[in-house]
């Protein structure tokens, strides 16, 4: 059970791929093309519904031409004091 | 199956995990302890063998008192050209 901290983390994320996605001009579908996943899985990825594993991570930054730690940048940015 | 550069992906993230625990005098245990998952966990974590959730990092990146992009950055350092 994921907790709210957790929920807005993995949202954050979503929120950062869907934003690199938009400046790309791509649709889901065509960034799950691009790296090989199900377009739904992108869906649900955006909607911080899925706890993605780093392996899908990097390809999802791969075909969004980031690099992993730039999707996860600021989705926690300071370190807990 | 992970390819060779998704390997080699993950055990970058697990010599980072491994240097700061290293940096932090903590051993696997402790480290485990503090982030609520099991020593082996942990220790397949640092030998590259697991293909972590990022929640997970997020877990292990708190109890190292980093972020979790700390413990991505230079595994995959430079976006694709």
């Amino acid at each position: 059970m994921a907790s709210l901290r957790d929920e807005r983390f993995l949202q954050k994320v979503g929120d950062r791929i869907r934003e690199r996605r938009a400046a790309l001009n791509l649709t889901q579908a065509q960034l799950a093309d691009r790296c090989g996943l199900h377009r739904t899985f992108i869906g649900s990825v955006e909607r911080g519904e899925r706890n993605v594993a780093i392996l899908s991570l990097r390809k999802i930054a791969q075909a969004l031409r980031a690099t992993p730690a730039d999707l996860l940048t600021d989705s926690d940015s300071q370190p807990p004091s």
